[in-house]
């Protein structure tokens, strides 16, 4: 290590603690603890290229810490990003391309969104199986076209959280020696030493988990620190944690080794100290030398040229591969065969018809040779979702070409490890369990839809109808609050057809994450002849029964209530009442809609209306209008057969044609 | 082992195929592959009395893999509780005592609602906190009336969840040495056999958590197990953890060791054959031998003189220590002294104001004296929520009458460990957090409220006001999220005043949870000499301003949008309109008031209405009517400092003003 590295991490410690002092907020801790950690990893490892940071084959950095955001804003500016020293100065500020916790899409080089912990630690789970099945899939002999590393920076608040343990467990098991985490090990949390809730043995537990673990006793210790990576790299079939001894707030002569240097600025007089410590100008800010900039500047360059040398590579590979270069490429771009949707089953209408999960199953299973880099599983319920790719084999060590993914019992982990893959261009990536157990995955969720990336969920199990498992596996608010989210398109179809086109709404929406609501019972497949077809779907909501007159009455209902919707339809006719039927497959999807096509769909002059979905009925307010009602459950569930369930919580034709006599005759009395 | 005691393990068994037969859904693969561990724990070393399930020093019994259900009834009911064989007859049928899932408060026995994998194990170590805590705070020498254990069935799915690792971890820093969990190590999930996910070494695993870990290689003997049990019970300075090896299904000649027996019934025939294999008749359904009742009883009756000895120790004890023990009593009884609400601080008028998090800390310290009961902490973020209770220390091993709890970076656990603590009567606990990350915990936020109890949650920084750590730190739809959850009380002050109300109300309330939601940043103190007293935020919402005469327009807001509608609210009275502001802090509690308390709030016949909240607007529809307006923050936030952000996204006086102007111009309009 010579002294211009040493200025180098010092430039990096002070370029932090000054962006925090000018946001007059931030955290200045981590970054300064973990600078030579990441310096080491940065100028000696890590294979990127400032000028292209979407090389399909450049290493991985995740900063799963993502509070020490200023850490890898200064290595992007540093080595030559599209990020400014202005940037820098605008650290936190409206608008700027250096929020308090790194964002995806909005600043180059930034691999995933970070804050919430865990998180990345369990996305670079995701990027680890994209890469060894991208490898598998692609490569050939003598063409290591997508040989490269998922690396991170993980802290003590990442190790503790559920998600991590998760995704490392899963992780061993899969002996995915591309991913290596450098451990912040700075002993220090907001409430103070980790000693006072952290004391367990990391490095056992990692052995445990199946990965190779390595010590390094000083955090500055660059030498050190290289050659652990070096070893971890050399190690193909573990995934490695490299716990690295950091001493947050290092530099600052009062503030180190404290949670005070953790979430605040040092001050002033605390900075200037650090600096005079440091060696640096204490009266100059935002200030970097000559020799330091350059010294970064080169390492990017040499970057370039790596770059440059893999793209002849990839020519030569386009001219002796040409299927699989083009495959390749028109993925990335996202480019469809125009007529792929005409291989969507088309299930004959059926009275007795089947479950929208095992229509699911179906359409996957005939969609999935179309779409050779997407993959997916289930968190230990793929029988029941009906997820498995049936002719394709498991994704496990020394299967890496495998495409059923199987995540255990870990929704958590395979919410965030589905953001990982899915930021691996051109890979899709879908996920299934229960639906009540959306709700241990929700913060995964959450980043996929801030992220605007696409996993696909599959939710199955959507209601009390899924019977005797009872309370704590019956969705009530489940829907709702996924509807809550905001760029998350929440789809429930109402019949097999309208399945296979979700599907389709899926697979094309490329702006966020869609969800899958999908039932355990079987539901009548719907005469298409006679109804529109099932693709209106993709508009959110259509008229399926009462478009052509004038109605009394409109019936809003999804999934698995549009059955029951139209038989109540079917005899308010037969009493001379006209109503109109709307499946509202996803609230999302309408609202994008033209306002005249909304118009088309509930006409605003129509006030008496009726909402049915077997869920709570908040968030159908807007639907039903103040004049209309809504029959939903806002209770908890019970344990019994689905259809006793659907009898005893109102969800039938009874309640509906019930409540739409009780709207009438109220309508009629106050007309009198 | 004997011959009885092998019948009586085999007629578990039976009993649980029996019930999942006649059901027709049910998982008969798990009662049946623990039913010897089980016999070896309820046997030989679970403290309970059938007669007296409530019995404060009773050992508690999780089953943490709560599919497994049958197996707990069979106890329950074979061990004399009151659940009868026609109970077990009805299982999983419509309001039945015997659900799918083991539910708190339906069946007497069952400790902790389970289903939900990992929730159970997380519920034990609160539940071993609380005892701990009980038995440092109540105990005398020579009285050890709080002396008991946890005990657990957990299964793999158990272990494969994160939460289970937050738990152990925090488990084994605080040397629970009363924690004693059995792992149902089948080697069997629902897609298979765990080595398809799941090969982790769980032993050096928990080894690495601090647990005292033990292997027991054959399920089914009985002694072993014991044995493990035994010396478990001897290690009083770690957790345990026995690993018992397995078979699912056994005794089903075909479905044994196969995913096959877990979720489904054996069918007629194979239950048939299972019968003949276990040496019973084929022909007999839910029979139990009188040997094997008669045994059962025995035991729990021999449970009854145990629970008679300790009676008679506690009489002693109330003698030599009455105030300890009426204090308990008192507590246990949920009575309250009548004023002690007047503890309660009482903040001056200001307008430079207090952040409500703040006026929560201040809160908490008056009124921790009062609750010798009341623990809680934060998962790290404690000096951020200001729930530190200055005067007490921390809960530590060695230190067990702390009542400063310290989750670590582990939300899901400590909303699971909240829960078990709250299931030890009288304890009372709260847990904090950001809002945002309200997401990590939901499941276990579920739990609390199907359940019934009373964990009070802790939410600060409650909006985009927060400021500058952006987008992933700031909620939107979290607020409208928690208020979907049934029998969850979501409360919002907008004052200091109305947060010590607030805690009045999460004190007081006894039916379910709480959830405070509180700012980070300063708010307004209002003169409530002039305003109505901060304690009408009990009735969830109320008049602020505007009250007396007939208003053209309501302002409706919660927390810290308060005082912008209020402001507004005066400026439109120098305008000449006149308007009602309604702080509604709570919609759960002013849902619960009378028509006529809620017509006099919000009059049905003013239907121009401006709902303003720092978050989504979804939720909001039905207070703002058809007629009205929503204001708030449909996408999602950005990085800048929170003043900043509440203009960029219109939450502003301004913005109410042009609402309202644009509405009544509308009005006015459609009256022309």
């Amino acid at each position: 290590m010579t002294n211009l590295d040493n200025k180098c991490i010092n430039t990096i410690r002070i370029l932090s603690a000054d962006a925090v002092q000018q946001a007059d907020s931030g955290h200045p801790g981590m970054p300064m603890g973990s600078a030579a950690m990441a310096y080491a990893l940065w100028m000696n490892h890590l294979r990127f290229n400032p000028k292209d940071p979407h090389w399909p084959a450049r290493d991985r950095f995740i900063l799963s810490a993502g509070h020490g955001s200023m850490l890898l804003y200064s290595f992007l500016y540093l080595t030559g990003y599209d990020l400014s020293l202005d940037d820098l100065k605008n650290f936190r500020q409206l608008d700027s391309k250096t929020p308090g916790h790194p964002e995806y899409h909005l600043t180059p080089g930034v691999e995933t969104t970070t804050g919430p912990l865990g998180q990345g630690f369990a996305n670079g789970v995701g990027m680890a199986i994209a890469q060894k099945y991208l490898s598998s899939v692609m490569e050939k002999p003598g063409f290591p076209v997508m040989n490269y590393h998922i690396y991170a920076i993980v802290s003590d608040g990442d190790l503790m959280e559920g998600i991590s343990s998760e995704a490392a467990s899963l992780a061993g098991h899969l002996k995915l020696g591309n991913l290596i985490y450098l451990y912040d090990d700075n002993h220090i949390s907001i409430e103070g030493d980790t000693e006072i809730a952290f004391t367990e043995n990391v490095e056992k537990r990692f052995e445990a988990f199946g990965w190779h673990v390595q010590v390094v006793d000083d955090g500055n210790d660059v030498d050190k620190i290289s050659e652990a990576i070096s070893n971890a790299v050399i190690v193909t079939d573990k995934p490695s944690l490299i716990k690295v001894r950091t001493h947050i707030g290092f530099g600052s002569p009062n503030k180190v080794n404290s949670e005070s240097s953790h979430g605040s600025p040092l001050g002033d007089e605390e900075l200037r100290l650090t600096k005079i410590n440091l060696g640096f100008d204490p009266d100059k800010k935002f200030h970097v030398d000559d020799d330091v900039l350059d010294h970064f500047r080169k390492r990017g360059l040499q970057g370039a040229i790596e770059n440059s040398e893999w793209r002849n590579n990839l020519s030569r590979y386009s001219k002796d591969f040409p299927e699989s270069f083009e495959m390749f490429s028109a993925f990335r771009k996202g480019e469809l065969s125009i007529d792929w949707a005409k291989h969507l089953p088309n299930f004959p209408p059926s009275e007795s018809g089947m479950a929208t999960r095992q229509a699911s199953g179906k359409t996957l299973n005939a969609i999935a040779p179309l779409f050779p880099f997407l993959i997916g599983g289930s968190a230990d319920l793929a029988p029941s979702n009906n997820t498995n790719l049936d002719s394709y084999t498991s994704f496990q060590s020394g299967n890496y070409s495998g495409r059923n993914l199987h995540f255990g019992v870990r929704e958590h982990a395979m919410g965030a490890i589905l953001n990982g893959i899915t930021l691996t261009n051109p890979m899709i990536a879908y996920g299934a369990t229960f639906l009540i157990f959306s709700d241990y995955m929700r913060p995964a969720i959450r980043l996929a839809a801030i992220m605007g990336i696409r996993p696909i969920y599959v939710f199955t199990h959507d209601s009390i109808a899924l019977g005797e498992d009872g309370t704590t596996h019956q969705p009530i608010e489940q829907l709702a609050a996924l509807r809550l989210i905001p760029n998350l398109v929440v789809l429930r179809p109402a019949d097999a057809n309208e399945t296979a086109q979700a599907w389709r709404v899926a697979i094309e929406h490329k702006t966020g994450p869609v969800a899958l609501i999908l039932t355990r019972q079987k539901l009548p497949v719907f005469d298409r002849s006679i109804m529109p077809p099932a693709d209106e779907i993709s508009r959110g909501a259509y008229v399926m029964l009462g478009g052509e007159e004038e109605a009394e009455l409109i019936l809003i209902a999804s999934g698995s209530e549009v059955h029951l919707a139209i038989s109540a339809a079917k005899i308010l006719k037969e009493r001379g009442i006209n109503s109109r039927v709307v499946n509202m497959a996803s609230q999302e999807l309408f609202e994008m809609q033209s306002s005249e096509y909304r118009q088309s769909v509930l006409p605003s002059n129509v006030r008496l209306r009726i909402t049915i979905e077997a869920g709570t009925t908040k968030g159908w307010e807007k639907y039903a209008t103040d004049s209309g009602a809504m029959i939903g459950i806002d209770t908890y569930g019970k344990s019994a057969p689905g259809e006793v369930l659907m009898k005893e919580f109102g969800i039938s034709v009874e309640n509906i044609l019930a409540t739409a006599e009780s709207l009438l005759t109220a309508k009629n009395n106050s007309k009198q």
